[in-house]
């Protein structure tokens, strides 16, 4: 088991990474101590591999639990599923003392997140991401909320966790596309924060691709502590943390514009990416042979490099409505060579997309 | 105008109070500094008398102003009129550097603040409370929500405005019974933190009847700041912070016996006070002449003391299913003589209620 720390002063809390560690989630939320009813919300998928075990290890430290299974799905990310979490929650009488148990991907880490966020003014909730993208990308950083009608995310809250347990296990059953997203979020970090993880997947492609335990502990572990570096320095985004959104403005408009579901988030993050690294050899940021590392390092996951054919003038209407937008500007993430980065007002934006298409 | 700043590290903040001081709103703004657009929320009934003052203030300090009205009423403090105010906001183009403007009583204040805490995962808030009870209880503490329909205000988040304006003026045009309502909130402050207040408004009777500002401007001040000095040191209500439940434990079962509405929450928390009363006397806590002062000084204002004849195991039932209940029993808050409190887990609630009966 290799274990992290979050720094975040009085909402510090502690990450737990190993195989098989779900039978030591009742034990691990006994030692903090949680105490009083526990609801785990999950999703069917997931329930039916991993709730049984999850339960049974919370009910042998005595927890009274209750389940909430929520349908599964980025579509179903909205205030009705919320409140199917809260109707729950009510009705198996939770109170203040109480906490909650998110089992399942980002969809469900969010959605039950939000609703610990919001229930009762807030009660403790433990995040357990079934997925390699939740597990290097929403386990650090406490960012809850749903989506609205116009727009992804734009209800949520800044939560933290109070323990975050990462059971590599559960990646044997996840489909190999939802994998593949969780590679490209943790490449991310190696492009524009630590050179020395990006050389170590790239040593370690085989490994990934056959789910290597040690490998893929040492790779969580890694994109965990970087993640947590920066959240700690930047809990609520008012800076430093924009290095995250990498790729992710480029990936937000090919997300949008494909609809939601048909691009996977991470597949289209790797599309941004290639872009960035693209634009940022252009801009002289970064040498061509190190944007040929970047975007062949993508390519060697079998993760597509391209910006799918819509008009630019449509990508540039979906990030001027972008949530990072502020009036004057979006701000745009450069990797500055390889482990470094560089953040830069963009005003064209119409520049920004043709560049891309120039580029590809 | 008197000031105050609450005290909550990186989240603290100052109150203003004055008369006249609406005019002064956007240059307070200005000064914090608040950027970008501004929503101002706010129901037809204040909208009316109060917004363009607000509106013109925001302006002439350069802030582009939208408006979100949202019916007046607790009974749309609910997820539907959450949703047309995230609707305003969109459409209005906020984005994370703008802030939103709570002009009203608890429900615009609550449900604003709310909207503030959870879009966009949080942008600041200022609140300009216009009832008498908004000022000396919701502006300190940053309770903000809405009601579910299982329960009052079960669904919400702690997070603090970033300005508080309070304007005496405003109290001219509140009608009487929602006057009375916030008397009774601050007598609150009075009998279980400080004997001083107690007194100061005992003498101060006729003056608090007929607005005197002078007398007013001190009674709302020292309700914000002893307030203030409870919650720095209890943000998130784990612990003395229940000490301002004094009076509400009752006052709610009351509030909801008798339906929403009918009976005032302030009402209901003076039924609540003069129970509490009544009990800490019976229990030793205070003399029966203490108690009689209390009673007394609620009775001065018109406010009633008995408690409605409903059955007493609906108001038991009430209670086992108030939020504030942990698995062990209710935390109920009596005086200690005045000015002072006590915490006692209570198990029995049905000898509280006949209690009540008895002592009436």
């Amino acid at each position: 088991m290799k274990s992290l720390r979050v720094g975040l002063g009085e909402r510090s809390y502690s990450i737990h990474i190993a195989e098989g560690i779900l039978s030591r989630i009742g034990a691990l939320c006994r030692d903090l101590p949680l105490k009083g009813r526990c609801a785990v919300v999950t999703n069917p998928t997931v329930a039916a591999l991993y709730l049984s075990q999850v339960r049974s290890s919370l009910e042998k430290e005595g927890y009274q639990v209750t389940v909430v299974e929520i349908p599964d799905g980025e579509e179903y990310k909205n205030s009705s599923t919320l409140d199917m979490i809260y109707d729950g929650l009510i009705s198996a009488e939770l109170d203040r003392g109480s906490f909650i148990v998110a089992l399942g991907g980002g969809v469900v880490g969010d959605m039950a997140g939000f609703a610990a966020a919001t229930f009762l003014r807030g009660i403790p909730f433990v995040q357990v991401p079934t997925t390699l993208l939740a597990q290097v990308d929403s386990s650090v950083g406490g960012k809850t909320g749903i989506n609205h009608r116009l727009g992804k995310n734009l209800i949520g809250a800044f939560y933290q966790p109070s323990l975050v347990v990462i059971d590599l296990d559960t990646l044997d059953s996840l489909p190999e596309r939802e994998y593949l997203c969780g590679v490209a979020e943790t490449l991310k970090y190696g492009i524009v924060l630590e050179r020395s993880l990006f050389e170590y997947i790239r040593e370690s492609v085989e490994d990934l691709k056959r789910l290597q335990k040690k490998v893929l502990l040492h790779v969580v572990y890694e994109a965990c502590r970087i993640k947590a570096s920066v959240v700690e320095k930047d809990e609520r985004e008012s800076g430093l943390r924009a290095v995250l959104n990498y790729g992710h403005t480029i990936g937000h408009a090919v997300e949008t514009l494909s609809g939601y579901g048909a691009v996977k988030h991470g597949e289209a993050v790797a599309i941004g990416m290639a872009q960035a690294a693209r634009l940022s050899a252009m801009r002289g940021y970064s040498t061509s042979e190190e944007r040929d590392a970047i975007t062949g390092l993508i390519g060697r996951f079998g993760l597509s490099l391209e910006l799918p054919d819509f008009p630019l003038k449509d990508y540039q209407k979906i990030i001027a409505h972008d949530k990072k937008k502020r009036d004057d500007g979006v701000n745009f993430i450069f990797n500055r060579g390889i482990g470094d980065f560089v953040i830069e007002k963009v005003t064209d934006l119409g520049s920004l997309f043709s560049d891309c298409r120039k580029a590809a």
